[in-house]
């Protein structure tokens, strides 16, 4: 699979349709709610604040924006309240870089910008795991729900038919796809330390499974990405798309567990981990939510892969697949969890 | 008319089809090839350089980049080249910002941002008559065909039957469209001195008329706006659109001659006039290249005033008339001007 095609086919899907994951992302509002307080204290109390005349925050994967403004502002009125609390600072202007891959579609984000915001917007193009920014240029550095997204999926996945098991993966591919992911979040941070300032934070939330859980009774991600490619090996049995295809492809992302994320971050001699809390994903999506979402986010990749005319029969596939199992049916068994990361760059 | 609902319609034609500014604004590369050799000279003996880690230049009124992409490459090369002649500086990293309205297509411009340019990207939406980018955080400025849009029609001119009469228009619409003209320049200028850097270089490149010209003979870009009114007018005559729209309709820019745009630089206390050169805008057009120009320029703002389905009518009308005259016949006859001014960020 060549990585830099597939890259331009990871974005949400676009526009405000009813597909759309402007539509259908409305969930991931609910895990902002729950991360708000931890990033609240945390600029209350590690954020060093300068006398700078600005204060530039990044939201590394901001999609069409609908999950990032409330992020935005939730992160913006903490640092103002830092500044207002103390009597010699002037209140910085604020300016907020919202960086994603260069298919995503930035003109809805642009047209949808809440019109009170209290900050100057700036739209970046471009793969995190590269530099996008100027050195030393960003204080806060945000990102949700991307970094689970691979450059690549692993050589080592590839033409094996099953990846996702519901919590038994294969263990050379679930290495496979570990390694990717340490690389590639290695990327990530290694470009975020050049354009960080010193005693910058940075906020990560990234989907998470735990090291065990009970794939008779119980469901996470994973679960719905394995469903998602079982739908697609049925496409191919029904002639719908090409066997080949469907047998060699597995979608390009990995959820970790937490241990897995605070090794990682504990490798970076740039960023000191400040605080890590696990959270249940606490989505409660019922079957039609899940489906909604899933389509939000891999419509793009699947018609890239397999043709856009193979979408709504897939879709209905794996809604199916979702409604004959009794394991979905309570969104209580939902074990996916969000791991909230604060990183600070280190003073060098 | 409502400004703040008319301004949302001003952008140029997006994506790529046949009827594209992408596709229709080749000859504005010509413009810049003239200019392009005064922009360099400028750089090379009036840009004062620091030694700044970076380099950022805007780009007021990049449309889908087409046009600004060689203009950010000449600007960025010419100041590397200065920087790589001095043996202390090390060369900075570059960063462009491209502005535009919200209603610009920015998808395109991000899907076709050259792969080999060597600086860094971002896209920022908004009316550039307002403030958009950080205080002291542009070292180059740079806006082409894009300054003689207004915010608004003035109201002296609502109403009126004709404002575009080759060269005769009414002195006192003609007035108030230059004192919109004034006052929206004011805005602009003192939104860009405290965006710039003081020492900062502008280039502006502005769309101008003679002060006097034959229109039996000759014609200008006014001209062709005169008969894309007219065409309007036919179109209404026909049934095919109001006629009460039609005729109160009018084009929101303005083109100044060359001593009215020095007369309001010559105003600004925070630039100064380093340069102003008044070239032949040379774009060499036939007919059918008028009308495709015209067509990518103006069918966004006429589908918003009078449904996108009277376009295609609209437009071959437009083209008969310039047929049915000897004047366009000639491209020489073209007596459009364009303004290359360069500006300097005053010290304070």
């Amino acid at each position: 699979m060549d990585s830099s095609k597939v890259s331009k086919h990871l974005s949400m899907n676009g526009g405000d349709g009813s597909h759309s994951y402007v539509k259908n992302s409305s969930y991931q509002g609910g895990i902002l709610e729950a991360a708000k307080a931890i990033i609240e204290e945390e600029i209350a109390t590690k954020l060093e604040i300068s006398t700078n005349s600005f204060f530039s925050v990044a939201d590394f994967g901001c999609s069409t924006g609908n999950n990032s403004f409330p992020a935005m502002h939730t992160i913006i009125e903490a640092v103002k309240r830092k500044h207002e609390s103390s009597a010699d600072l002037k209140t910085p202007e604020f300016v907020v870089s919202f960086v994603d891959l260069v298919s995503n579609d930035f003109n809805t984000l642009f047209s949808s910008l809440p019109p009170d915001r209290s900050y100057k917007a700036a739209a970046v193009a471009g793969d995190f795991h590269g530099r996008l920014l100027l050195p030393s240029s960003v204080h806060f550095a945000y990102s949700s729900w991307s970094l689970h997204w691979l450059t690549e999926v692993p050589k080592a996945a590839e033409g094996l038919k099953s990846v996702w098991h519901g919590g038994e993966e294969i263990e050379e591919v679930y290495d496979a796809y570990l390694g990717q992911f340490e690389r590639d979040m290695e990327s990530f941070l290694k470009c975020r330390a050049v354009e960080m300032v010193e005693g910058g934070i940075m906020a990560l939330l990234i989907p998470s499974l735990p090291a065990y859980w009970d794939p008779q009774k119980e469901y996470t991600v994973g679960s719905l990405a394995d469903l998602l490619r079982s739908s697609l090996l049925d496409m191919a049995e029904k002639g719908k798309l090409s066997k080949a295809k469907a047998e060699t492809f597995n979608i390009p992302y990995n959820v970790p567990t937490p241990e897995e994320l605070r090794a990682i971050f504990q490798k970076s001699s740039s960023f000191s981990i400040e605080r890590m809390e696990i959270m249940k994903s606490g989505t409660l999506l019922n079957v039609d939510g899940h489906v909604a979402f899933f389509r939000a986010v891999h419509q793009n990749l699947l018609a890239y892969e397999f043709g856009a005319e193979t979408i709504d029969e897939t879709f209905d596939l794996f809604k199916k697949k979702l409604e004959a199992s009794p394991v979905f049916a309570d969104p209580c068994n939902d074990r996916s969890l969000v791991v909230v990361a604060i990183l600070k760059r280190n003073d060098v």
